[in-house]
């Protein structure tokens, strides 16, 4: 532990420490190193197999140090969420993002302008599903005497933004093609994510596909190969097989954008990872899947009632919209090793800063323990944290990452 | 505007620049200033004529310049919910910390015995509620040659931290005693909120009077006055109203540490300021109630169909465990100014980083237009944002503050 305070994690990364020796101040959130070099190769394996490139969502973390360890396991590219993200990758030398959103607003126009014009080499889309919002970056960017590349969004009815029919496709398809040379078309763009069943997640797909090859049959793309891309964290798979119709199609390029596969978690995306095992050949054939990789440590801060632990941990720290956190180890300081949190410890509610921990009455469990626990939801755990710190199988603290939120 | 970007909130700040001329990306957290004044005045006021103390509570903005503000109108200190919080105040010049939680963990420990190695002037107090982490303290701060000053807390079956029985205090009491020069006793605490109904509010504030009595008649204060401290956002006049028994009292020194006041909000504490507003003598007599001062800017980013709109505002941006941000203004660039949000408009539902917003079918609202929103729990929208823009009635930035989540 570093001499003097504050610690900070960054301190303690730097200078060793351990969870278990309580050498950081509770609580904090760690990132497994082994899980996450098992969840990288995982995901350039399947990406692989399929042929496709990988553009992860990096709004899930926004850490410059995660995006780096994804470039270099061969992304092709990173998706982004808002143009403050954007600028936040390129200021950390990412050099190819995809947003996946539509870009709004004059003052975000002028973000991506900036970096367009602070280094040329700087790939950037954004998805557009109106005519208003391609008119209104026509106006900007051919006043800047800059293009803008994007791709057209496939929506669902009852989703979120995309296109619904072919009505809107082609109002917006003919207001690019009033701004060459402001407004470029290079693909086209869906979130299958907000269509809950598979079937309705390959019926999109299926559209999302058709129009891709309708606009490059009528020579719309302003350049081949074409960007086709899909996939969140949830159906990837799904995005895999279905645009894996176009594998050997040398005018298109599949880029998928899973963002949670890097840290994954026990909650949502488990159950997707049950999914995916069950029905998808090249992730069966893996064996094992993704593995939990991020995960908050925390003190039992009282004992009040025999049944009830209060938890130094709360909706400051931790995602609480898909699930509460979930028990997984208990380690009462000078033990030996954790030891597992037994099943029956959950999680009941959660305020700013603290989590009801519901027990059995005998349960030996004491104010000043450490609980390590199991997360759903990374996007909105990662937020919570401004730096994270990476540590070992032991728990001992190896590294740490600072977060552009 | 600055010339140049990126944009941030701090150059947009010191260069002036309007919300409405589109001068910031967007979405955006604004701290409106007019309001902000009126609510530090009416907090003033309010404490002024209980005659009690005002240690408001920190956690909510985390700002160091909103805490000296508070200082500045005449608080006694601020309250805070965890040791990095402390030390994050402390480096910002706050010299007197009421810690509303248990101090656990030899990590924590470590931090606060740094800052009062660094200040011996800095004056701090911790809650406890057991006599395990009373034991802990007395270990850790007697090998530091430190002394920790305590407040004994009183809590409800059934609710959160503290003691719920004279047993527990008696043991509580007891350890403390153990540890002369080490561990002081300070006061006595409790937070009522989690007492929901008025009459089990009333009930546990009349128990920590009572408490707080008994151990001033039996000379187990290690100094005079000592403090009986209570009150979350939304019971302060009812902690004020029970505590005033002890007015003139010079034995006590009521603190109340109420935090979102400066902020308010359209949610969760304009019901209670309407509670308020009807029940409390002093707070009718003030005439106005606080005012929403948190607001958030955001741009439509779609209007994929007739009934539904797509703005760029999302669980990242805003608090949505207390009821979804409310539109109030919209704004249509290059308007003469904005018009109120229709009451129909309504946000359904949230993703990370997208709202989704009810509207009639025939409604003119377009891809690009403003929505200003008014939230619930200022707690959970303050913590997603490392600036938030100050703004005058106009929506011009006539500053910034940064948050040290």
């Amino acid at each position: 532990m570093p001499a003097g305070g504050p610690w900070t994690p960054s301190s303690i990364a730097a200078a060793g420490g351990s969870i278990l020796a309580e050498d950081v101040s509770l609580p904090v959130a760690v990132l497994e190193e082994p899980a996450l070099r098992h969840n990288l190769e995982w995901m350039r394996r399947f990406t692989a197999a399929y042929g496709v490139q990988l553009a992860p969502h990096g709004k899930t973390t926004m850490s410059p140090a995660l995006f780096r360890m994804q470039l270099d396991a061969g992304a092709w590219g990173i998706t982004l969420a808002t143009a403050p993200q954007a600028v936040a990758a390129f200021e950390h030398d990412v050099r190819r993002v995809l947003l996946a959103n539509q870009l709004v607003g004059k003052g975000n126009f002028e973000l991506i302008a900036d970096l367009q014009a602070r280094d040329t080499g700087f790939w950037f889309a954004c998805v557009v599903d109106s005519a208003d919002n391609v008119a209104a970056l026509g106006r900007y960017f051919a006043a800047r005497g800059q293009c803008i590349k994007v791709l057209l969004e496939i929506g669902v009815e009852g989703g979120r933004t995309g296109v619904r029919d072919d009505a809107q496709a082609q109002a917006v398809l003919a207001e690019i093609a009033r701004w060459p040379g402001a407004v470029t078309l290079v693909g086209v763009e869906v979130y299958e994510g907000v269509a809950r069943e598979e079937a309705g997640v390959r019926a999109v797909l299926q559209r999302t596909l058709a129009q891709w090859r309708a606009i490059r049959d009528a020579g719309g793309f302003a350049q081949l190969p074409a960007i086709l891309s899909g996939a969140g964290s949830a159906w990837f798979d799904v995005v895999a097989e279905e645009f894996a119709a176009l594998s050997g199609d040398a005018d298109a390029q599949v880029v998928l954008r899973p963002g949670c596969y890097l840290t994954h978690d026990v909650g949502i995306y488990r159950r997707a990872a049950a999914r995916i095992h069950a029905g998808n050949p090249v992730a069966r054939d893996m064996g094992e899947s993704l593995r939990p990789a991020l995960r908050l440590w925390a003190c039992v801060q009282s004992r009040p009632e025999p049944g009830k632990a209060i938890v130094a941990l709360g909706k400051r720290d931790a995602a609480f919209d898909a699930g509460f956190p979930v028990p997984a180890l208990h380690y009462r300081p000078d033990a030996a090793a954790p030891a597992e949190a037994p099943a029956h410890w959950q999680v009941t509610a959660m305020m700013d800063q603290h989590a009801f921990l519901d027990v059995h009455a005998g349960d030996d469990l004491r104010v000043g323990d450490l609980l390590c626990f199991d997360i759903s939801h990374p996007c909105l755990t990662f937020d919570k944290w401004r730096h994270l710190l990476v540590v070992d199988a032991a728990h001992r603290v190896v590294g740490a990452v600072d977060t552009c939120f």
